[in-house]
């Protein structure tokens, strides 16, 4: 390699290396810390899936010595393990923030190393928001260069290019110098994996955590000196030929405006405000609106028409769902709740709480059909409508045009955020420590040393 | 899936579960057993290289707490560190079998697990030998289905097959049944990875120590009730169509003929007879019989020709070489080095060994040029002629017309086999422990606990 012609690797640890604070702006920051706080919450709630509790009683795993917390507990190991175990739990329910752009979860490969590798070398909170930021930019921009070819393939972005951006996170928070960082990516390279024909499995999890596990891997082989070919993308059996295949990316797209702006920032971003189906969540958006504007009663209530864009409620009309699963994919289900409780919480999909007597009542009068104005081929493929019929015949309605999910312009209010990370975070955590933990992680930036935050995520001695 | 159509991966477990002592011939245990010897051999060698040293720096690898030996110390960790780090030693020195079919290292990615499991779950020797062969068994059909369009394109069928293949060696070390056998394959399609433009760097041993680990991290997963997509394989978004991709491999062949005969005995598998570039191995032979049968000495010997196939003379033509790895590719020093020692060492290549006064005096009286019978269209692509002219003028002559490895009908002797496995583990273990394992290794198939013959791989104290 020529300095004048320096490889996809060194061009990608050149701006990994080179941001810093000043290239995140006030949004971006909001964004970061408002990301993190999200994975988190899903984290702590997902370490009371099964999944999760398998991967724990792997002999030896999570054994190692080292200060990283699994979280929800007071088991203390290497970054390595804790990062395997935590990453695994952040996706168990696959609750947590998802970009369009990358055809995947940007965050979970992310923030279970940050704070294992950020306990393990005490890092700041700064720094942590940093690397996190840094991480999704390296995945996002190899997702222009490489999708939708790769995704439509069917390789899972979160594992293919989680785990290239779980190396430039780690190397970013190691400190490492370019020639390391360029490393480390080329080693990910070699470490990534993932297929979608285990979607719906306990294996999409686990992608999560093997690929944190495996950027962070490449990360501190590169600092212990390890090499690898800093040519590992362009090579002719490298990352884009091998896994893409030739003439299906655009190489340039990596680099070019990188950072300008912030992947992180970007509308297509979103997070999943509530822990169900996410073709639900526009009308449960609006219905949440509407019950509160009007101070609405289930009592006052004589009839819902929902009207969902018709590609959402293909797989989501359902008045009368049998199953906790079932209930996660009935628009009914989740109105009725929204009306009953004016929240939709993990609760609401465990056990027979879709068998309440309340909400049983509420079913029948809830109807859903494809909204008139909102044709398959719109090019808002997330709107929803509902109207409800009060007792007197008053008829009160709400809109919503376009909602994915939660982010960029849209971004959940404090209390929404709250409301989510409590209801999650309530799962597995003393009750007394959510509120200071989400706190201190609302002003992460702030956090001279992660350590401090990291004791809050413990769980009760066992 | 009904049972008139299972998956591919239930007919591979059924398979798998079904492999018993009885499909094992003589000659598969005594291929099985050898391929063994071997490779433990060359893993005790690789534990002095670099690339190992810093894969046992990583913070926390190697420290959480299990049964299983981190070859030549006295560290006893998981069988999943265990495997990591003693697989990455066995393809340190690339000095491991491979198989022509595979395109690939066939040993290597089983033979670090099968230990780290035997020790933790106390095997038989019988067991460790079963399951080897049914994990080479599963990789090289994999291979037969999916090469050579997965090896051109360019990923490392020694990581991506031998993940899947070490996933198969754990599941029937495990006693695992169908349907856990089959959610183990499932779980290391999608652990499973690596790419060519990593060769020539410390990723591609750690290629194999990745591989072996989440082969055995598969099936440990299924062990514990995790759950995978049993159409993996041939799932439109599965291994099959993502890896390779549709129209590019052949599903049938990965149960065609399964075990009839077994992968194992097959003449395309090689063994790798002396330290250096494999093109010089006919020459090294050929002369290694002359100097035996003839008696020569160094002081006998007036010149020497060596006539190799043209292909394998471009890059071992080399009189005068400078450094130890030019002397791996030098046919003229390692021709003296067999006259001068009767037998090619690892030592042979390190430090200036090269430069030896007795070596530097042979040089010259040495020549290479390319056979005129063997032409570079010929079938046989590994053929050397060495003619010696004595100081009275008389000449003798030995001719190798085929020789890519030693396997199959042609395999190394006990004598030879001792050779080279002695001059491996004196690298690394205490001399007085070599025999004694050797000759253990020798009855593995007699071996009530692997555990006693793990005792004779431990290293001195710190």
């Amino acid at each position: 390699m020529s300095e004048s012609n320096p490889t996809l690797a060194c061009q990608m640890a050149d701006k990994i290396c080179g941001f810093d604070r000043q290239h995140l702006t006030p949004k971006a920051m909001a964004c970061a810390r408002t990301a993190i706080i999200d994975t988190i919450g899903v984290t702590l709630a997902g370490h009371a899936e099964p999944c999760t509790a398998i991967v724990r009683r792997v002999p030896g795993l999570g054994s190692a010595s080292g200060p990283a917390l699994v979280f929800a507990s007071r088991q203390r190991t290497s970054a390595l393990d804790a990062t395997m175990i935590n990453g695994v739990a952040s996706h168990a329910l696959d609750y947590d923030d998802f970009s369009g752009t990358m055809g995947g979860h940007q965050s979970v490969p992310l923030v279970s190393l940050l704070f294992a590798l950020g306990e393990e070398r005490a890092a700041s909170g700064l720094q942590i928001l940093l690397a996190y930021a840094v991480g999704v930019e390296t995945e996002i921009r190899l997702a222009r260069a490489v999708n939708f070819h790769h995704y439509d393939k069917g390789w899972h972005p979160t594992a293919t290019l989680g785990t290239i951006g779980a190396a430039a996170s780690a190397s970013h928070l190691l400190g490492l110098n370019e020639a390391r960082t360029a490393t480390a990516l080329a080693i990910a390279a070699s470490l990534a994996g993932g297929i979608k024909a285990n979607f719906g499995t306990m294996v999409k999890p686990l992608h999560v955590g093997q690929s944190a596990r495996n950027g962070l891997f490449a990360a501190l082989l590169a600092e212990g000196g390890f090499d690898a070919n800093p040519e590992a993308f362009e090579h002719h059996q490298g990352f884009l030929n091998v896994f893409n295949g030739p003439g299906t990316y655009d190489a340039t797209k990596m680099l070019e405006n990188w950072g300008a702006p912030l992947e992180i920032e970007q509308p297509s971003i979103a997070l999943k405000q509530f822990p169900c189906c996410g073709s639900t969540h526009p009308a449960i958006s609006a219905m949440l609106d509407l019950v509160r504007a009007e101070n609405l009663r289930p009592g006052d209530v004589a009839g819902i028409e929902v009207l969902a864009h018709g590609r959402r409620l293909r797989h989501t009309n359902n008045p009368d769902p049998q199953t906790a699963l079932e209930a996660k994919f009935s628009h009914q289900y989740v109105i009725a709740r929204t009306l009953l409780d004016r929240a939709v919480r993990l609760k609401d999909f465990e056990n027979d709480a879709h068998f309440d007597p309340a909400i049983r009542n509420l079913l029948p009068r809830i109807t859903a059909r494809p909204h008139p104005d909102m044709p398959d081929d719109s090019a808002q493929q997330w709107g929803a409508e509902v109207i409800v019929t009060l007792n007197g015949g008053r008829r009160v309605s709400r809109r919503v045009d376009d909602l994915i999910g939660r982010g960029g312009e849209n971004a959940m209010t404090r209390d929404e955020l709250w409301e989510k990370f409590s209801d999650c975070a309530e799962r597995t955590l003393p009750r007394g420590q959510i509120a200071p933990l989400f706190d201190r992680l609302s002003a992460l930036e702030t956090e001279a040393d992660i350590r401090e935050t990291v004791k809050l995520l413990e769980g009760l001695p066992n």
